[in-house]
């Protein structure tokens, strides 16, 4: 069974966080969600300052199933590490350390990464050599010098794949899913979730 | 500015939950999340065995904004009462008597009424009069018979707006922000969501 290690902050689109996350969970995918508390500058190192759960970016409160530990967080243990969006979440995580090396790790070591919308600056951040991706809009201006920017709704490029906001959230899921699982698993799972004609399935 | 109480319990479809409150919040609409506990058949009355998050389908736990309370859901109160699917939290919503009472009362009130998914069996529990409505092809067996039932996407009858699945989730939310707050709105939402061409917006 597949596993997936999904990130969650405070201020992550949680959308983009349940619709990945549900999505994989329907495919069979073992999913993790983990906290990652934001760094306070005026500590030394990042401490549990936040509740024990995370306040999404539109104000609805998850309870992560577990707390960010980079050990905990290896490639070795997972299939696929994502980054979901929302301004504020995705600044903690793509600023973190940490990540940025897990990031760099799971490719390296061939398994995927998948970011989406701000979570995209993940990309830049762990320092990833010029490749292409997509972003938000809002981000793209940060990522172009740096990366072959494409505005498809998902982009597949080795094992990292990127996408765009709420709106892609689907098709990167989907994506998600038929890379760890198949393209006949996508489909399985696609039909019960009754998309309109003509989207996505 | 409009009012949604957007109902959770164990069991309920998270994306569904999440898509619509988190739409409807990126539209200005003030949204609370009530918590309905399963009803206990060993007791009298329903009582909070439940811990104080509500268990998604997929194993999202969120942490509800209140506890449902008939007398704190009133149609005066607020101007949507939206109930979610997922088969366990559906059966929990659309089995409550006081839910039904007030489904009712909001559209005898002229207020709006969202059911998604296995959310529309709350439409027959409560004794709604044949008029036309959708569901998740799972439950529309038990809905054929008793209302005029189709197949589109998002299905607005008066102030019933009815939808099929996760897969329509975000056409479903997005004409609740149409109806409650208008077609520009609506536009503006869409917009930085970035749903593929064609789609949606």
């Amino acid at each position: 069974m597949a596993k997936a290690l999904i990130l969650l902050a405070d201020g992550t689109e949680e959308m983009e966080f349940t619709i990945t996350y549900d999505t994989l969970v329907r495919a069979g995918v073992s999913c993790t969600s983990a906290f990652v508390p934001a760094h306070d500058p005026t500590k030394e190192t990042s401490t549990f300052t936040n509740p024990p759960f995370a306040k999404g970016s539109r104000g609805i409160n998850i309870l992560p199933d577990s707390y960010f530990s980079p050990q905990e967080s290896t490639p070795d243990m997972y299939d696929l590490l994502v980054i979901p969006g929302g301004a504020k979440g995705a600044k903690t995580m793509s600023s973190s350390s940490p990540i940025q090396h897990l990031v760099r790790e799971y490719l390296q070591q061939d398994k995927f990464v998948g970011m989406i919308c701000a979570g995209s600056l993940a990309a830049l951040s762990s320092g990833l050599s010029k490749r292409p991706l997509t972003s938000h809009p809002s981000v793209k201006a940060q990522l172009e010098k740096h990366f072959e920017y494409l505005e498809d709704p998902v982009v597949v490029s080795g094992k990292l794949v990127t996408s765009r906001g709420p709106g892609t959230a689907f098709p990167f899921a989907l994506t998600l899913v038929e890379l760890l699982c198949g393209k006949e698993k996508r489909a399985e799972v696609a039909g019960p979730m009754v998309f309109p004609p003509g989207t996505f399935a």
